[in-house]
């Protein structure tokens, strides 16, 4: 079968792994095209991977049968309503926008459309959280009481990246908040605190430190630590307690090689995110082809988004205020 | 060397424990003597284990170089003062009691009878941990930057246990916070959140999980997941991670054996804390030994004790209130 | 850059996969066409490609840069030599052949055509074992005292299978033998021991399991261990155990997810070498693009394929005899 | 209930390992008195331990119920004769006699006598391999189909102890000839391959690595490895494959705690025998104590160790005839 041709938008860090996977690590989405607004950066690219650029996002839009933007997250909303007014499937790098009105209007401008919308949260495709996520469902681990995650960096991010980042728990925490909902349900309430480790961080009024606590509408608690600088490597690990199974995905190892000397056997510890999810980020892309195909709805939508989002907004505000942020139900219904 | 003449006070299940390590396990601690207002079942004890049987709380004392007390928490006070005055040291399980004002009085004699006063926090005594408080001591850790620790009951004690516990935060949450203080340092502020995933803790007023941030005096934040009901096995582990290194101690297996059938690789999972701590009870004890033989003071001492306690009560009260609780400095020292 | 436009002969088990991973999992070999004598198999699994089938070996030359060779054993030799007389380089799965004058036939013919000649040793491309064997060849381990590794299928093949497969020794120990020339040395002597844990093995004469001793040129002693039938799953693990240190591979787990009951933690097993080698299959045929780009010779060539033969040609002798068998050195060079 | 009260004759480092283990780790089994040629080093763990030194082993007899044989290897033989004639049950370290003849008549002497006699194969009194054995005896494993078993010192003893230790395989790989013999059943043939890494060793006419093979009575085969000189740490981990599921026993780590540093995670490695086995020691001691009160005969006896030295010694041969070496069965019965 013809693998679905998909144009690349924006090949900085996330669009070049994108673009790289759909060449060489994807079995049903292919690379169409690439753009980029600097122009000798796609042309590089393309050269690399032998496949045209795009002179425009309208080119791009003309060469293939969907598009992926992970362009800076300021023209996303943009990007996305034109690409889903010209009748391509868009599956979208978080955040669709720092603005909530924005990225409702954008879901809304998307669904009108008729077009799937898929947002780039990677670990919902991830083989060990699909299959704890079935098993869940399933009923095997029976009713959930403790969901309890870690996400953490190696190394913060340059200073640049941070100003449009959207704060810590938007950029940071959103992926956790995202899983939390998939794999336990609706939150009711978000608790947050944070920390500036780096005085760096504290001089920016930031943080980079954080540890946000969850209470879910079916009673269960959940805990998530982040950080920016965990320093020894890159980890994203969960355990989800049952009244009948616990469920536990710990961080793998960089490689099976263990190197023993004199009374030390020493493993490798995974970087970042790209060593740590060897599997997600082409199956999100495979999966989003499968939905352009089929037209069914992605696994992980908009809607999905701005729940997240709107999650992450209120641990911020918890954490400026100090007290537990309520979650109203139902808004995004 | 001989072995310094310990009686025990107290032949439940923590006493019990104590006087057969006494027996078996010690290397410097040896068992004197036990006594138990329960007389048949100090008699059948004593009897398995060859030691003489005191009729009286007095006799025992009579007859031991050092007391531990295991009995009920309600005598703990008391017996602890009654010993102290009769110059014995003392080992006392945790909580001194569960009226500050009472722990207060209590330390304050012991220390006017000046005998040794160490407190049962067995994790200080674990190799495991003893190695890690080592490193992170001697600088190895650099700034701690994030403290995590799990500690979970397998199943909840019976009713009548629960209904004398002092509540969740006093009984099973004073652990982890006597290890924060040792291996991180003081804390500032106990945000805590509850829930009771089984109904009949609901109904009693009470919560079978919980979640505790904390607030280190040096930057750091800390986070504390306890449950009642784990339902796989006893957990106890923790996680330091500082500017230079992170420190990891993960639950151990119950044995060394991995069973194989097809497709499935199966470990055993430790079910309470005598079987995850093999060492650290007997370690106290020949510890406490030591303190006694050389005068030196014990390595947890009822101000620990106190102070930890201080932080299980305002756990409690945050819980209660849904707000942050500052923890006054200084007030112990 | 474009990809390398490789043919597949034969699309069994093994072609299939090297086809799959042309399409969707090679960054610098790609997919040019196939061919299989089962004309509908080919068709079948063009179509799911979407790439051209070839009507006969030579139009599968014909559209190809470079060729697979995966069609059953006893044609590996003739289309071997027919792709690179007509100028293509050739990677061939092992056995070359069950015969050894034809094998040398074999390579003397591609050696005298000049092309790269890569045999399907797949271990040698793998992450963990090429960071072992850098890190030997570095010199980290010193000098190497013992080697040591475990290759068993999960299930033995079906009986047609093992016809044709050229015996126990030929077909599974020849990969561990490859490893162990690669990663310690030249073989001296091979000692080799069967047993038929499956009557069904013994009725054919052959056996299921295996141990082979060899004695390395340098001094180092090594151990295979061998089974068509471990039941639990599919194992490929190594030890290299050095003056400095010791390189230990393990088998890894098949996800990541950890599943815990009352007691029990499991964890599942791999059950096959495609599990077991995420990596290695497409790794190989990459660098074998590589080396047709550059013309650079292959990592594993046919004298090593043939080196490994010999030796399997010898464990069986050794086990027949019950006697060590000696191997000549110097023979390949 | 009263300890059996042992006499410890010998207390160089097993000896010590012992009495230092009847003081305070053993449950039944208790320290009645220590003897050693060396009067000054019995003096000096006598006031130690505070316990009563013998001034001859004719003494020490009179002073305990049971003795522990730790002596230098070739007064084994006269002692355990000596003491099973005074009445008392005896606990021989391995090996009983470098000489059959010698061990032969001793085990038939202290048949004679009817007193337990116990040998120190350690290993089958540690918790994973009795688990292992248990499961196995119960058939939860099906038949087994293949034994594999490491054992490695990380360094090589100082040449004094080698002289008198009859040689590698009576010394080393005694210990799996045995647990091969419990945990799978009689072997019927031997063959042995050494080596020395360490020049040293070579001068010496002796070896320092060896892989022996073994053919089991049922069918089974058998791999040991062996070394003197591991380097990185002890070992000892086995694996027992059955058609129904497979056993394995890992080595432990040193300590439960982890240690990350940028991008390396390291765990501790266990140096020496006492470090791998915790409980063994002291467990064989309390059974052997049991055997004493009851008369019950000891899991492990004097023919057991007279069977894994004959499989020793024709290690021994097969590995300086280059032949397998076949086992007439029967003998010992």
């Amino acid at each position: 079968m013809r693998k679905v041709g998909i144009g690349v938008a924006g090949v900085g860090r996330m669009g070049r792994i994108h673009a790289v996977d759909l060449v060489s690590r994807c079995a049903k989405a292919g690379l169409a095209c690439i753009y980029d607004a600097d122009r000798d950066r796609a042309a590089a690219l393309a050269a690399q991977l032998d496949v045209p650029v795009a002179a425009s996002f309208t080119e791009l839009l003309d060469r293939s049968e969907a598009v992926v933007i992970a362009t800076p997250t300021g023209t996303h909303a943009e990007l996305t309503v034109a690409a889903a007014r010209a009748g391509r499937p868009v599956f979208c790098e978080k955040p669709i926008s720092l603005d909530r009105a924005t990225t409702l209007v954008t879901i809304e401008a998307v669904e009108a459309a008729g077009v799937p919308f898929q947002v780039g949260f990677h670990r919902r495709f991830d083989p060990d959280w699909v299959a704890a996520a079935e098993r869940i469902a399933a009923g095997e681990l029976g009713r959930v009481t403790l969901f309890r995650t870690s996400l953490r960096d190696m190394n913060p991010p340059n200073p640049a990246f941070l100003a449009g980042s959207g704060g810590f728990f938007v950029d940071v925490t959103v992926h956790d908040l995202d899983v939390a909902r998939w794999l336990v349900g609706e939150v009711v309430e978000v608790s947050a605190h944070g920390a500036a480790s780096d005085p760096a961080f504290a001089e920016l009024g930031d943080i980079d430190t954080a540890v946000v606590v969850l209470r879910f509408a079916n009673g269960a608690l959940g805990v998530i630590d982040n950080s920016r600088s965990a320093r020894y490597g890159y980890e994203c690990s969960t355990e989800v307690m049952g009244t009948l199974a616990t469920a536990r995905i710990d961080n793998p190892h960089r490689s099976g090689l263990e190197w023993r000397t004199p009374g030390a056997a020493t493993r490798d510890i995974v970087r970042d995110f790209e060593e740590r999810y060897p599997y997600a980020y082409a199956a999100e892309l495979d999966a989003f082809a499968e939905c352009v195909r089929t037209g069914a709805p992605p696994r992980v939508t908009g809607r999905d988004a701005l729940a997240a989002f709107d999650l992450a907004v209120a641990a911020d505000e918890s954490w400026r205020t100090g007290r537990p942020v309520a979650i109203p139900q139902g808004v995004n219904a």
